[in-house]
């Protein structure tokens, strides 16, 4: 095998063999040859075609087995069948990266998928990675080593720059590139993952991570495969200041499904993806422009600080086009965004340089501002303590005369902790070339520009907690679905304040009534009565809760009528008992969520209660566990709990309180002895002082 | 005066006289007659400078007063303070429309806005039509008028065609055009109306309804300044199947605010503009450039029809990039729409073809279809009942292969009731303009993509309903606060099914109650009491309200505890007496507004109930009055109310009655003697049978 490492391999390789490359110039295997050599690629190319030694005009070897030399990538351009057994001859040439661009594995169904476990088992046997199948490429744009058969490399130069893309759609790698190259962004590195049957996006990013030429990482993501690995990878790349901003399908549930059935993924689930994303620092824009234009706000300032929920970012907003400026500012509005007035003592300041400005939240200078007076102005700002960014919005100067309109915004000095963006209404392209060229980000639409402010402004989030697992109570079963009682029992064992329950066995019932007969004074009523079962997900579907029972007799009654109910309904239900609760009040009543998703792992859910929660999706969604610090953070920004944080002389809900037991809840993903697959309190009632789960289940693995 | 008629002096002068005209080509001032000779308009044109007798080597005249023939058209660039004398000059040059540069008007404030209406005075005085001032003016891009300063038309050669725009912004006027013009889009108006001091938006568009060579008319709107006119010019362009597209700003709380204050226009509220634009017709989209790039499938289709909430519009998606047509479904599942699978039939029939399609959301071609195939697959789906539009996303070959690319697209038979939208993954400039020159409508962006097949599918509204006014009921104070007893009459005049209320007179409220005692059996407890003042708006916060009284006693006791709670909070509001009511049951309770809206008119607002709709924006609003068919739409797009509409099982509501009582409550927008400014029932309770108001109050003019 060669001596070069796995990542250089893979993005940096100093010879190259193409197996599968075609003399014919009109086809897609002759590419990868054509494009290295028309972008001057200094490593070894080997050829590998049975039928000649000669390929556009260069020597060609018959197969892997008579090279003259190791080589450490191999790009495997033949039907689909014949890549398995081309694997031997590639760990024999040395490889240690072997990207497949052939199709017709995992994503044509289960034949493919188990032709690519095949081959993959068949790869690390042989001590080979493989990237792909069905990956279009990769290409390091410094070196010009491409291999890859896309055909955005077709232009006449490549442009080398900072950014460096890793994408699970390859049509799409090409699309952006060519967008992206348009204005004047340059890449390092751009890899189309495939199938990621052994390599996956996180391992990409891991080596992108230690590559000095990728200052920021792009991401062009349908799903996720692998998201221990991309977690390590982000977590290695936010440590290193690295900043990674990711375009992602599934905002929409149709586009969800869509981005999981075309990538043959797991089921699917957008929300937990982008808390995945935001926990471990991932900038995800909206507009599919964003993904690069944001880059210079990214490389220069880094992914932004998380901020409250309710402090929104201040934006000072100058213009010489009041309407183009309105178009981004009403953007920015939508996004929770402001405009934000200049002081008076700032007026003052300006009106020292010659600039008449008024307490508005544009400011617009279309009379006659010098370069100079602008300049001034910017400085001033980006100095400012009483804005967050600036924003600049440029007329018909930067159309007509680029250089005159650019000209403050590249001459003016620039600290590094205020972003400061530009939008530019006309169309003009030499304006956003020459200031991509200084490295300001500027925006061709006023969607995009307040896309990639609220993104930045947004920061990002952090990854879970690290706690001390909890052993798993004594007692409990540790798989299938608890009980409600047992599922109390765990709540509480996490430290969720749970309402106190008494459970009437179901095997001797009589007895237990009776005992309640000689005893009345061991409950109060009202009461609320239930059937505990652990084959009841919906007791209230099956008429097993009673609530505001009065007196034994009424209890009586109560559970005759719930027990003929879920006989009904639940004929073969498990009933184990009858569990009997104190009447609880509360301000508001809020559902707490844990799922192990199939893709990101454990989640940890707050959202508001109640049928009418259904209509308007009202929840926030972080990875668990979650430390009381981010609960807060949940819980500001869940719209319900205003209710209880000083909404309209509203009194107010033990906040603190409710914090601590979604932070206990959360700790259902560090468990010692069982897995937990699922679980929910419903409903969790706040209340001035403390709160208390009312009901709960809990699926195990 | 010249035989012009308003509309060809304003669009299409034959002769055109500039005053202020410079000879100095840096100047702003040399650029109107600059622009004329360069696109060379054939009519006459006078320059005035009273300095000069020749400007840029034609003729120049000292005044108005020295023109050897009548002029239809002055475009005036002195200062501010010149413009108001000039302008008896003007009448007796003959112009009809004067459109004024010049700024220091309205848009400076109060004193500003005096002089502008002195000068609209004075004009309308001499017969002259005013458009601006602070207009950078308009022009003809047929006939090369261009009285405009506009840096816009420095271009090599205008682009006319079959656009015309009318701004409310003279920036993004320019910025706009250049946008379109790049991409292909000429225009044949376009038209800054400044400050509308006198000829408003409405009336230009009712000129360009008329105008053979407008075929779709945008706007660009900040406010609305005359409402009636533009909603008769709409009514105009919808009668004669012109569409007209609207990008408005405002759809945040800033934007809107600095919308209105920008322009110096009343207190705005975009829902109300937004509902304005909706009833007449207006494609309102959401990103800037679909502006224009909407501009084909309005040309082709008109503005779309009204939809029911509940369909969604079905799209059928044929793309060779996966990731790229996921990109904009994705986009569209968060407008509502959805991508729709082929079924079987379809399947069998395209496999006759040669074409393996699959039953999923898009339609992946990139395995090799020719462009037969491809041409063959695009009619189908442009005449097959299962989708309602089609879209086509290219990949790779649009950047690469411009021709073959868009060859099908260009050459399909494409009938004219069904649209087809395309966009372009890569970067690919040249087969935009392909698809352009075609009248193909072809997008740049998958999210501006989204937002034009939303907006056209949204479909469009309509006007208020005609309704027979109702007079006002006798008795009835006709200004100031209704009390709520007088609020209730007059919705029940108006057919709103109101609770049954008895009123206790407040100056004999002892010998009422000694009534009661002595007559038991008139009440029927338990009961609702309230105060009953007109000074009392908000009468819960006051402690006005009780409910659940179960007898006399108990009444005694709350009216005493009210009348102090009220001398507490409220000690100046007038008491008139105590109304009693039943208590009423219901499923659900909503809120019915009305507002006579500053800029739109009349409007009818139908909301969620309850504390917690603040946090979750959830009504319909609609121009009042609406026909029942209008308000059962009304009803479908309250989230709310899903809740009485077959919600999980839960009890149907009376949506006929909800809709009857919704028309019967907008008919305050038709009342006979007097004006009602806003009035609100909350709540408006939902039963399983009729709905009933169980408080109100009315606010008159």
């Amino acid at each position: 095998m060669s001596e070069t490492s796995f990542a250089d391999a893979l993005l940096a390789p100093r010879s190259i063999a193409l197996v599968g490359a075609s003399g014919d110039i009109r086809k897609n295997t002759a590419r990868p040859l054509r494009f290295m050599r028309k972008h001057g690629y200094a490593g070894t190319i080997y050829p590998i075609n049975a039928g000649r030694n000669e390929i556009l005009g260069e020597r060609a070897y018959p197969s892997l087995n008579d090279l003259p030399a190791p080589v450490d990538h191999v790009f495997v351009m033949i039907p689909g069948d014949d890549v398995a057994p081309l694997l031997e001859d590639c760990a024999r040439a040395g490889a240690r990266v072997v990207t497949v661009y052939s199709d017709g594995f995992g994503e044509t169904g289960p034949d493919g998928m188990a032709r690519q476990q095949a081959l993959v088992a068949r790869a690390r046997g042989l001590g080979l990675r493989l990237l792909g199948p069905n990956s279009i490429g990769l290409a390091n744009l410094h070196s010009g080593a491409i291999l890859s058969v896309n055909a955005a490399f077709e232009t006449e130069s490549l442009l080398p720059g900072s950014l460096s893309m890793v994408s699970q759609s390859g049509s799409m790698m090409g699309s952006l590139l060519s967008r992206a190259a348009a204005r004047g962004f340059g890449f390092a590195k751009s890899v189309s993952v495939g199938n990621e049957s052994d390599v996956t996006v996180g391992e990409v990013v891991d080596a992108l991570v230690d590559d000095p030429d990728s200052k920021v990482i792009l991401l062009f993501l349908e799903t996720l495969r692998d998201a221990p690995t991309l977690a390590r990878a982000l977590e290695r790349a936010r440590s290193a200041g690295k900043p990674v901003v990711a375009y992602k399908l599934g905002r929409s549930e149709q586009g969800d499904a869509l981005a999981q059935s075309h990538t043959g993924a797991l089921a699917g689930n957008d929300a937990a993806v982008d808390a995945f994303l935001k926990a471990h620092g991932v900038m995800r824009v909206r507009q599919l422009e964003t993904l690069f234009e944001i880059a210079p706000l990214a490389e220069r300032h880094g992914p932004g600080s998380q901020r409250r929920a309710d402090t929104p970012a201040r934006v000072a907003v100058i213009t010489t086009t009041g309407g183009g400026a309105a178009s981004v500012v009403d953007n920015l509005g939508l996004h929770g965004m402001v405009a934000v007035a200049p002081p008076p003592a700032f007026i003052a300041e300006m009106a020292g340089l010659g600039l008449k400005l008024r307490e508005t939240p544009i400011m617009d200078l279309t009379l006659a501002a010098t370069s100079a007076q602008y300049k001034g102005l910017l400085e001033a700002l980006l100095r400012a303590d009483w804005c967050d960014a600036v924003l600049s919005v440029v007329g018909s100067s930067a159309q007509f005369h680029p250089d005159l309109a650019v000209k403050p915004l590249l001459e003016a000095d620039k600290p590094a902790d205020k972003p400061l963006a530009v939008f530019l209404a006309p169309e003009a392209p030499e304006s956003l070339a020459l200031l991509r060229a200084g490295g300001i980000a500027a925006f061709r639409t006023p969607e995009a520009c307040a896309d990639a402010l609220s993104v930045f402004f947004q920061g990002t989030g952090r990854p879970p907690a690290t706690v001390e697992p909890t052993a798993w109570p004594t007692g409990l079963p540790s798989t299938g679905m608890l009980n409600e009682r047992e599922a109390a029992r765990l709540f509480a064992e996490l430290g969720v304040p749970v309402v106190p329950s008494r459970l009437l066995d179901a095997s001797r019932l009589e007895q237990e009534l009776a005992q309640l007969e000689r005893d009345p004074a061991s409950l109060s009523y009202p009461l609320v009565a239930k059937v505990c079962s652990r084959d009841l997900a919906h007791k209230t579907d099956a008429g097993a809760v009673r609530v505001g029972i009065g007196n034994l007799a009424e209890l009586r009654e109560a559970i005759a009528a719930m027990l003929a109910s879920v006989g009904q309904h639940a004929p073969r239900a498990r009933i184990e008992g009858i569990l009997l609760q104190p009447m609880e009040g509360r301000l508001i009543e809020l559902i707490l969520g844990y799922r192990h998703d199939p893709l990101v792992g454990p989640t940890v859910l707050l959202g508001a209660g109640g049928i009418t929660a259904e209509l308007n999706p009202d929840y926030a969604l972080r990875l668990a566990p979650v430390d009381q610090d981010e609960a807060m953070r949940m819980i500001e920004s869940v719209r319900q709990t205003r209710l209880v944080r000083g909404f309209r002389g509203l009194p107010l809900g033990d906040c603190a309180a409710l914090a601590r037991a979604i932070a206990a809840f959360s700790r259902l993903a560090a468990l010692d002895g069982a897995a937990v697959q699922e679980a929910e309190i419903n409903p969790l009632f706040v209340r001035a002082e403390g709160v208390v789960a009312v009901d709960g289940l809990v699926r195990l693995a």
